[in-house]
């Protein structure tokens, strides 16, 4: 099958990788339909990730192929949602809601697992890992398929940070990023009753558009403290009762930590690079940090149906379509910010 | 009348002040009956607070003398908890339990407050600082006081960790230092339900004792990594749901941060010393951090009936008791460790 290698800085092939095959009772092997372009794959893009060589890829939707003799919930034929991560769906961290922590799970394309951006895979765990769209595993209207990509990672990942935020109704909260995440995170808050939310941190456009068309009520085009001084005005000096920190930067975090009145937490969901925090500032106004790496597989259930009645369209955050054999394109155009996320539907025969 | 005032690096004189008298309708003055030594306060005595000729001292209890005429809640003759910081009882963060960051409160020693080592105080906003030890304001049993002065700040501090810990029945809890948030740290763990409290961090061995009649299960003598394999031995591997980290230095919350299993909290206190806390290693954890100044107002009123029953005796922590004139020994005594803290009866006549 083919599948796309990280070669280098700035070169994603498509390349001939072996067919993945039942290894494990508890195994399926999947075939990809569709797969999306996550920021965390441009930093390995940009070569602050994984060394060339390594499969890329972990957000992607597909049918199953076949199952191993012990899978129970799937068959083949199944659509399935794929998780960002693989997980065993027993071990104390998965029973309790914390799969990111599986003790048996892993990542896509790391210690000999297949990613997510190529014909197939093979998916450890199927039991505890994938979640079909439908009850009865057929598949889902046309339609519905981007947003349904969309749980595999990112509207997951904008849930946790606003659920580990603590969002009460009517609180104000703040956003901070205009990515994909960024928007899912306005549109979570939206979903957990935030009376009032507040896109921060962006002068694009386009973004500022998707962001209101996900719920903002407010753009802050601002970014650092001339940020924290917009916020100020457009709360009467009383800052965010909820601050959700979707980029990850030094910069960004010392942004969402000035914006948060006293008695706030802070969330973040994306992996914090070179981000010190300096605590004694915090203490004062008693600001929580919180977050960490989402337990996609988790929120899929809880998700699903929003998406399945068109409450939730995350899939609104994928702004650009491309081939299979168009993929290094993609990551091109997402790495100039021509586009915001990128979804590559996956040509089996390619 | 006398108060202490620090003079310089580890040097502490009563001293003759203005007498307090009424100055705003909501003020009331408290004649102080004891008084303690906070941990706090050996950071100005070490020099590295407040400069020179600055009053010091901020847990306090006595009785009131004499009431502005819009004070409504105490009258002269009351016997009274005084919170370590003073608070409106009206603002937005007040009503909602957060007076630690009053839009109009204070601390004592600051801003021409009185401090709380003297005969006596004027307290701003009697109505929404004070609180009555007895429903009638009558004195209570002498027996009782030395905990019920613990309620103006160690016991609701490690209430607040605890708390804010989001401890639930039956959770691993571990509290890093040995000091006298520490112990009460462990108290408050114990009433929110934990099912095995750890105290790290400690070699002393009269520190050790208190901690376990405070409700320590097990105590852990090892500092830093070595803190963290004895932990790791003790919960077979997976650490603490709790961290409460009651020092403040890079080392001791460092070792906090790494005692904390996969979703874990670590709530924090005292005010950071130089702490700077790098985000990347809790992602993948989902740890979270929280904690910050106490809001002891808030708590005093639900705390006060566990100590007028007995349920609860923070003033077991009171290692050393001392006479006005001896409050200078006092300091150097908690400066030493001699004594874990220091009780101190104020002499109306000294």
């Amino acid at each position: 099958m083919r599948a796309a290698v990280y070669e280098g800085e700035r070169t994603i092939r498509l390349e001939d990788v072996p067919d993945p095959r039942i290894e494990e009772p508890t195994d399926a092997v999947v075939r990809i339909e569709q797969a999306a372009v996550c920021g965390s794959d441009l930093w390995t893009y940009r070569g602050m990730g994984a060394g060339p060589g390594t499969r890329i890829g972990h957000e992607f939707v597909g049918t199953v192929e076949e199952t191993g003799p012990k899978v129970t919930s799937v068959r083949p034929g199944d659509w399935v949602i794929v998780p960002f991560r693989y997980s065993c769906g027993q071990c104390r961290f998965c029973r309790r809601g914390l799969q990111s922590s599986c003790v048996r799970g892993g990542f896509w394309g790391r210690e000999c697992a297949d990613a997510g951006q190529g014909q197939k895979a093979r998916v450890p765990f199927a039991d505890g890992t994938l979640v079909r769209a439908l009850p009865d595993g057929s598949r889902p209207e046309e339609s519905l398929v981007p947003s349904l990509l969309m749980l595999s990672d990112v509207f997951p990942t904008g849930y946790h940070a606003a659920l580990r935020a603590g969002i009460k109704p009517g609180d104000t909260v703040v956003v901070v990023g205009d990515g994909a995440v960024g928007v899912n995170a306005v549109l979570a808050s939206r979903l957990l009753g935030a009376g009032r939310v507040i896109n921060a941190g962006s002068s694009h456009g386009d973004r500022n558009a998707l962001a209101r068309r996900f719920g903002a009520d407010e753009i802050v085009t601002e970014r650092g403290e001339d940020a924290v001084r917009a916020v100020e005005e457009l709360t009467c000096g009383r800052m965010a009762d909820a601050v959700l920190e979707c980029v990850g930067t030094p910069a960004s975090f010392a942004t969402a930590l000035r914006l948060a009145a006293p008695g706030a937490t802070v969330s973040y969901v994306g992996l914090p690079h070179g981000v010190d925090v300096p605590m004694a500032p915090l203490f004062s106004r008693n600001v929580t940090i919180t977050g960490g790496i989402c337990p996609a597989r988790a929120y899929i259930p809880r998700l699903l149906p929003l998406v399945l009645d068109g409450i939730a369209k995350p899939g609104d955050a994928l702004t650009g379509r491309y081939s299979f054999g168009d993929l290094p394109r993609a990551y091109e155009d997402m790495d100039a910010r021509r586009t915001l996320k990128a979804l590559v539907d996956v040509d089996p025969r390619a």
